[in-house]
C-alpha cells in the first residue's frame, strides 16, 4: 500500500467516524514527527488507552477546574539533536515549549517541572549549561521550575540528555475554541527558523546561513493579543513539529471548515527560504519554537495584528488567510504563481528530533 | 580521594552550610541512584540553577496555592530495565510513582501527564501493553491521564521506552513537616520487593525467587492514615530509589534529629532477605515502589498502625523505630545481634535503572 493509499484510507476511516488504525508493528521516526503518523499513533494507542473527556479535547494543554481555579496543565519531552544550537539549546526549548503550550490555551504559565534522563558520561559542564539556560528562560517567561527528577542510563542508552517539562497555569482568557467562516488567520512571525537552524547545526549539509532558532516564550505576546481583542480570539496554536501547515490542518479538521491562506502573505526569511529550496522542503512544514498561529474574529483582525506587532516577538506578525465554509477540513493555499493547492498533513517529517 | 573521604568532606561542607560540591566532570550511574551522589547533583546543579522557595523545600511534590486552591505538583522520569517484570511494568510504575509522590504530601492526586520517549523499532504491541497498564493503574488510583507527548529517537539512542509522568493534586491533609523526639516511625509494608524483583528479572543472576514488584498506589492507604490521626502525621515519604535507609537519612538530616530503628521490627520477606544475602546487599537500601515511611506523633502511633493495617496495602505495616534528639542527622539501627550501627546514605546504588 502506498503512502497515498494509506492517507485515503485514513481519511475514509475518519469520515466514517471509525477508530484510527495503526498499520505499523513497530515505532518509526515518523511517529514522533508531529504529522499524520503521530496523529494516528495518538488516536490508536494513547487515546484508545487513556481516553477521558479532558484528554479527548486534544488541545495543547488539558484544562480543568480545581476549587474554583481554572487551570491548564501540559507536558512535552525534548530530544533535540544537537543539544546546543544557534539561538538556544534543549534547556530553553523545553521551558519555552511548555510555557507556549499553556499560553496558547489562554493560560498564564506559573510553575514547571523538569525530568532529566541523562546518559552516563554526559559532561557536567553541559548539564550546567542546560540548567542555566532553563533558568534564564524561566525568568524570561516569569515561571519557576518547582519540582524535578533525574535518571541516569548506561552509556549508549540515551543521547546525552533528554528533558521532559510539564507546566501548570491559570487560565485568564481562554480562546472561544469555535472557528467561524470569515475569521482571520494570523501568524506571529517568520516561520521555519528553528527547524532549519537545527538542520544546519547538525553539520551534515554543506550550507551556511545566518540563522538562529526562534525559540521564545509567547505568553506575554499572546496575553497582549487576548487583551487587544476581548472575546475575539477563536484559537491559538504554537507551530512546532510539522510547522504552520500542520497547525492549519488541525484547525481546519477540528472545525470542519476550510482555511485558505495566501503564500505571499506568509513571512519567511530569505535564509530560511534559501535553505529550504536547497533541501527540497516546504518551510510551511518546518518547526518553529517561538511562533504561533492565531485565529481571530474578523472585526478584531486589525487590532490583533497591531497588538502582535507592538511586541518585539511579534514585530513581523502577518495576516495570512481566512477561515472558509468549504472544502471542509482542508487547507488551501493561493500560491505565488496564482494557482491554488491543497496543503495536506505530512505523514512524517523530513527533520527528526527537531525538539 | 576515597569515597569515605569524600563523604567526610561532604559532611563538613554541609555542617558549615557550604554549597554542595560536585567533584565529577561527567555524569555517572550513581548520580541517578537516589543516594548521596544524586543529592549532591541536585544541590550543586539543579538547585544552584533553579533555586526558588518552592523547589528548595525539596519535598516529593512542590506545593503552592492557586486561586485559594492548595495544590501539589510533581514529576518523575522512568527508565526501568526491563520494561516488564513480575508484578508490573514501566507503565504502572510511572503512574503509581507520581500518585505516591502526591499522596505522601497529603494530596489527593487528580490529573497526570505522560511524556514518552520511544526508540525507533519499539514494538507497538509493547507500547499498547504499557499504555493499558498505565490506564489500569490510573483507574486504580482514581486519576486521569489528561495530557501527553511522544518523541521518537533513532535506533540505539534510547532503550525501548522511557516515560515521564507529572501529576497535580489537591492537598487535603498536609503532614505538619516537623519531626519531634519521641515520634513513631512506621513503614507501610515489607521492604525491598520491587528492587529485588527487577534485579532478578534481568536474568543476570542465577537466583529464582517467587517475588513480585510492590508497585501500588498509596493514596487511599495514606489518606486513611491521615484520617486516623488528625494533625498527628509529621512526614510521609515513599521509599523508592535508595530504599527505606535513604528516606530515614533524609528525615533525620532535614530535622536535625536522629532516627533510631530496630532491625528486627523492619518487615522483610524471606525471599527478599535471601536474595539480598546472596547478592551481598542490605534490603534497607533496596527500592520499594509501593511502600512509604510515615512519622507520626507518639500519641497517634497505635491508631496510625491500626489504620494502615486495615488497608490491604498496609496489612503488614510495622512500627520500626522512633525519632530521638541525637546524634543529630543520623540514623541508628539496633541490629538483630544487639549492637547498634549507623545507617548512612550510600553514594550510589548497587541497582541502576530500578525505576
Amino acid at each position: 500500500m502506498t503512502i497515498r493509499e494509506e492517507q485515503v484510507l485514513d481519511r475514509i476511516d475518519r469520515a466514517r467516524g471509525r477508530k484510527a488504525r495503526l498499520r505499523e508493528d513497530t515505532i518509526t521516526l515518523a511517529h514522533g514527527a508531529g504529522g499524520k503518523a503521530t496523529r494516528t499513533l495518538v488516536d490508536a494507542v494513547f487515546r484508545e488507552a487513556f481516553g477521558n473527556p479532558l484528554l479527548d479535547r486534544m488541545d495543547d494543554s488539558a484544562r480543568f477546574t480545581l476549587n474554583g481555579a481554572d487551570l491548564a496543565f501540559t507536558t512535552d519531552s525534548y530530544v533535540v539533536s544537537p543539544l546546543f544550537f544557534p539561538g538556544g539549546d534543549i534547556g530553553d526549548l523545553a521551558v519555552n515549549g511548555t510555557v507556549n503550550d499553556l499560553a496558547v490555551c489562554g493560560a498564564r504559565p506559573l510553575h514547571l517541572s523538569a525530568g532529566f534522563i541523562l546518559e552516563e558520561g554526559f559532561p557536567v559542564a553541559d548539564l550546567r549549561r542546560v540548567t542555566a539556560s532553563m533558568r534564564a528562560a524561566a525568568d524570561a517567561a516569569g515561571v519557576d521550575i518547582v519540582t524535578g527528577d533525574t535518571k541516569v542510563v548506561e552509556r549508549g542508552k540515551a543521547d546525552g540528555c533528554y528533558v521532559t517539562t510539564a507546566g501548570v497555569g491559570v487560565v485568564r482568557a481562554a480562546p472561544s475554541g469555535e472557528l467561524r467562516p470569515g475569521d482571520a488567520v494570523l501568524v506571529t512571525g517568520p516561520i521555519g527558523e528553528h527547524g532549519v537552524t537545527i538542520m544546519l547545526a547538525r553539520g551534515e549539509l554543506d550550507i551556511e546561513a545566518d540563522l538562529r532558532s526562534d525559540t521564545a516564550p509567547l505568553n506575554c505576546l499572546l496575553a497582549g493579543l487576548a487583551d487587544a481583542c476581548p472575546g475575539g480570539v477563536r484559537r491559538m496554536r504554537d507551530a512546532t513539529r510539522g510547522g504552520v501547515a500542520t497547525v492549519l490542518n488541525e484547525l481546519a479538521s477540528d472545525a470542519g471548515l476550510a482555511v485558505a491562506v495566501d503564500e505571499d502573505a506568509i513571512p519567511v526569511r530569505p535564509a530560511v527560504r534559501g535553505a529550504c529550496e536547497l533541501l527540497g522542503i516546504d518551510p510551511l512544514y518546518v518547526a518553529c519554537e517561538g511562533r504561533a498561529v492565531a485565529v481571530v474574529a474578523p472585526e478584531h483582525a486589525d487590532a490583533a495584528l497591531a497588538a502582535l506587532r507592538a511586541h518585539p516577538l511579534g514585530a513581523e506578525a502577518a495576516l495570512i488567510g481566512h477561515v472558509r465554509d468549504d472544502p471542509s477540513g482542508l487547507v488551501l493555499m493561493k500560491t505565488a504563481f496564482g494557482g491554488t493547492r491543497i496543503v495536506d498533513l505530512l505523514v512524517g517529517d523530513p527533520l527528526p528530533r527537531i525538539c
